[in-house]
């Protein structure tokens, strides 16, 4: 079969769904009618097919060893994005009215995690960026943890507001609970440190449809009976993610993003290392820019290397730069409805020739207008 | 962009995820890397694009006009499967614990359906088929309705025990709550019948990872704020199944199954039709075998037009069978794990070609073995 792939493609920027890598489409474009030896789409086999369960276990293989997942945590394939999580989390973390659910809050995602827990227990807000309208990560001495937190969440990577943490906020032994969904796979992470990492796919690890929840079988303990089948991680888990229907497709692309990652890439090292350098070509022009552009962060030590969030004097200025960038192939560069300005997703799969032609970009359109 | 489709493809009778219309693969393969006039692909643009707002709401207009959805309805977009949809049922609907949930279970999946109700209020089976292995419909004088029912479920179609109900099990006007994932698009359906109907796209509907969710604004109003984002409809409906990344490839894919039905089949009446007539092929064959093949459901009246399921007089026959059958190309035909035999599914997008092949092959199979 022949694919032709000389149709016009953009440098897509979207903070997600976001940009796959090219040679995954590809294999998916090839294999769409049929998956060899199967005789039938990726689309249209059973979840019980011997085909489709070597799908999944290569899947979950890839994410096993890309991580260093340990013996102690489990890989679940859930759907209902990050935001079912947000739901299921307190729902089957915390067992008693007694404990609490400590959250370290730095932009939309965090507060919208936050927002769950009442429905099922008592929320302490370790710290909440709001009131600096998310513009730092906490210090040490900023963090007001409970005595009796079930665990503490927060998010790893916030998009719209462009901040990330280089170390988790921990407390001790108590449970450290992730939503790393926009930096899951960019770069190696220590899975022992966690009682639970979840992302969903469409950032760095897939499309949409699938969320990779990798949770400690000391936290899957605390589910109880407490939750019906698909709201319960230890029923999931227990069924390897097929109590029902997976999300097949989701799934299958999340098994070729890794196979990239670690046959093209080379693993999690050098991804990061190849993440650094294409966020440092954006902040570097940034910096030299005499303040015409000014990122959101103030603290360049909590500057995210996947979202570049950054603005200039005025909002008609921001409107300038997107038309003329789109104009030169470079899209969905607008900022989050909520704050406006600039935002430069540069996941896994934004090529470096991506973000040099916005870096270049940036330099005249600085030089034109500043 | 040149697509091949001399691939060896195979008939394919699985229960779920199930074939798709070559057509409607043949489309996804040529615009995989990049949507025309896009330059990205459907995997990689942002649900809140231009683009995919396009996407999702011809899937919705298409659904309207197919199944002539009134304005009463709104159409929710989730993910999770129907499982989701049997413990989001009971926390939506039933607003206080002086009501119950009425269930007619028969089969497995209403059976699924009703054990996730306990979490949230009282289960009444007005009828229980389990009793009779699911081998028969209720009778009207069989269904033990309450009193004070906030709502009546029950599962159109079951696809492990091959029931169907040609008319839904009603009780005046307690609103129905029905899962139609294994024969949603087959036929016509009377929405306004209706408080909700839902199905899960991996049998006629499109690929896993969407539910379709049809549900009354009557219903929708009891919703109250009684439960997290993602599981409250009312929520999820205000944000046009936008409050978070919905399963943006499985909805594309929903559009264009509805688009063939629409151009190339021309509505439900005629899908109806040529379901029936699949049907007959193979009901023929068995009621012509003399009783070399045993249908399960007990009644013809109850026998299900998407899944015919049978069994001959012992499991070595039906393993002969089964090997034989793939050796001819006809695969997926096993029956569930839970009862055994043989189990033919023939939704939508099995073509008559393959039923006939498939007929033809029963007939050799009883001659030769009977």
């Amino acid at each position: 079969m022949s694919t032709d792939v000389s149709v016009k493609r953009v440098f897509n920027f979207s903070a997600g769904p976001a940009a796959l890598p090219l040679s995954v489409l590809q294999e998916i474009q090839r294999d769409m009618i049929a998956l060899p030896g199967v005789g039938a789409s990726i689309l249209e086999i059973s979840h019980r097919s011997s085909a489709f369960v070597e799908i999944i276990e290569d899947a979950r293989n890839r994410l096993v060893n890309l991580l260093g997942i340990p013996d102690t945590h489990e890989v679940v394939f859930m759907q209902g994005g990050a935001r079912l999580q947000n739901a299921m989390i307190p729902a089957n973390f915390l067992t008693s009215k007694d404990e609490t659910a400590d959250y370290v809050v730095t932009g939309n995602w965090g507060k919208n995690s936050a927002a769950e827990v009442p429905f099922y227990g008592v929320l302490n807000k370790a710290f909440d960026g709001a009131e600096g309208s998310f513009t730092r990560l906490p210090e040490a001495a900023d963090l007001q943890f409970s005595d009796n937190a079930g665990y503490i969440h927060f998010t790893s990577n916030e998009t719209i507001h462009g901040l990330q943490f280089k170390q988790a906020p921990a407390n001790g032994d108590v449970p450290l609970v992730c939503d790393a969904s926009s930096d899951f796979l960019s770069r190696p992470v220590n899975i022992s440190e966690y009682g639970m990492i979840y992302a969903c796919a469409q950032k760095n690890a897939g499309t949409a449809g699938v969320t990779v929840c990798i949770i400690s079988k000391e936290l899957l303990e605390r589910c109880g009976d407490r939750n019906p089948s698909y709201l319960d991680y230890a029923k999931v888990a227990a069924k390897d993610s097929m109590l029902n229907t997976p999300p097949t497709f989701s799934i299958y692309v999340t098994g070729l993003v890794c196979k990239w990652l670690q046959e093209e890439v080379g693993g999690l090292e050098a991804i990061e290392k190849m993440n650094s350098d294409k966020a440092r070509l954006l902040y570097d022009v940034v910096d030299e820019s005499g303040g015409f552009y000014v990122v959101h962060a103030a603290n360049p030590e909590h500057r995210s290397v996947m979202n570049v969030v950054f603005k200039m004097a005025t909002p008609e200025l921001d409107r300038k730069f997107l038309d003329e960038a789109a104009a030169e192939n470079l899209t969905t560069l607008g900022g989050h409805r909520s704050i406006g300005g600039i935002r430069a997703s540069i996941y896994n799969a934004m090529p470096r020739e991506g973000v040099e032609a916005l870096a270049g970009f940036m330099k005249d359109f600085a030089a034109a207008n500043g």
